[in-house]
């Protein structure tokens, strides 16, 4: 685990990391919040709305974004204040993600950085982006 | 499930739930993300940065944000575009939330809403609020 703190992270800092979505993981997902909703469990509801397949909880792949900012960037110190995610394209069990993040802004009064994050899957398409902000203590 | 069709929704339209987040589900968040901060697994080091107790991750209480979407409002024809939450006070193991969200937009050209959203505690303290925009497919 990274442990930057404030002063060491520079403008344009960069961290990223790969992660393959697992049936267990939708499946852990749908457990933990409730969300039955058939277009992330059945093939047939979410074929008939136009998807290859069951989609992937949004705010599951949102979720790495939490795995960003405590274990990458800034690592330990991390403390999360906001989450503005964009869900851009499907993503689909089987594919991997690979989630960048880059130092944005920094503000000295209050030791917060701003990440820009963005996830891209096997095929170097964007499947989400973000901006958080985040606190180091 | 609900499952509301556009035209059905008008502003104001107001659903919530109400969920108590257990240590299980923190541990199926930490599973599936790999997001092992210690600030949401050692007591110790919370209680060092000056908490209660392990802090929920505000990820997973945004999560309830996408059953919120998926089940209530709109329910079965929700697909979310974007989340944009913000995490206002500390969550614990063992915490009561509800997750209240009202119909704040309509665009009928996209046959998008937007969903203001908050989560309050036990005590009726907001401890998240976030912006959805979702579309009904």
């Amino acid at each position: 685990m990274n442990n930057f703190t404030y002063e060491e992270l520079e403008l344009g800092h960069t961290e990223s990391f790969s992660v393959t979505i697992t049936q267990e993981m939708q499946d852990s997902f749908r457990a933990m919040t409730g969300d039955v909703n058939p277009l992330h469990s059945s093939e047939e509801f979410a074929k008939a709305k136009g998807y290859d397949g069951v989609v992937v909880f949004g705010m599951l792949t949102s979720s790495l974004y939490s795995t960003l900012a405590g274990v990458y960037l800034p690592g330990e110190k991390s403390l999360v204040h906001s989450c503005e995610a964009k869900f851009m394209k499907p993503v689909y069990i089987g594919d991997t993600l690979t989630v960048e993040g880059k130092v944005d802004e920094k503000n000295d009064t209050y030791g917060l950085i701003r990440i820009k994050a963005v996830i891209r899957n096997q095929n170097g398409v964007k499947v989400s982006k973000a901006s958080l902000q985040v606190g180091l203590i």
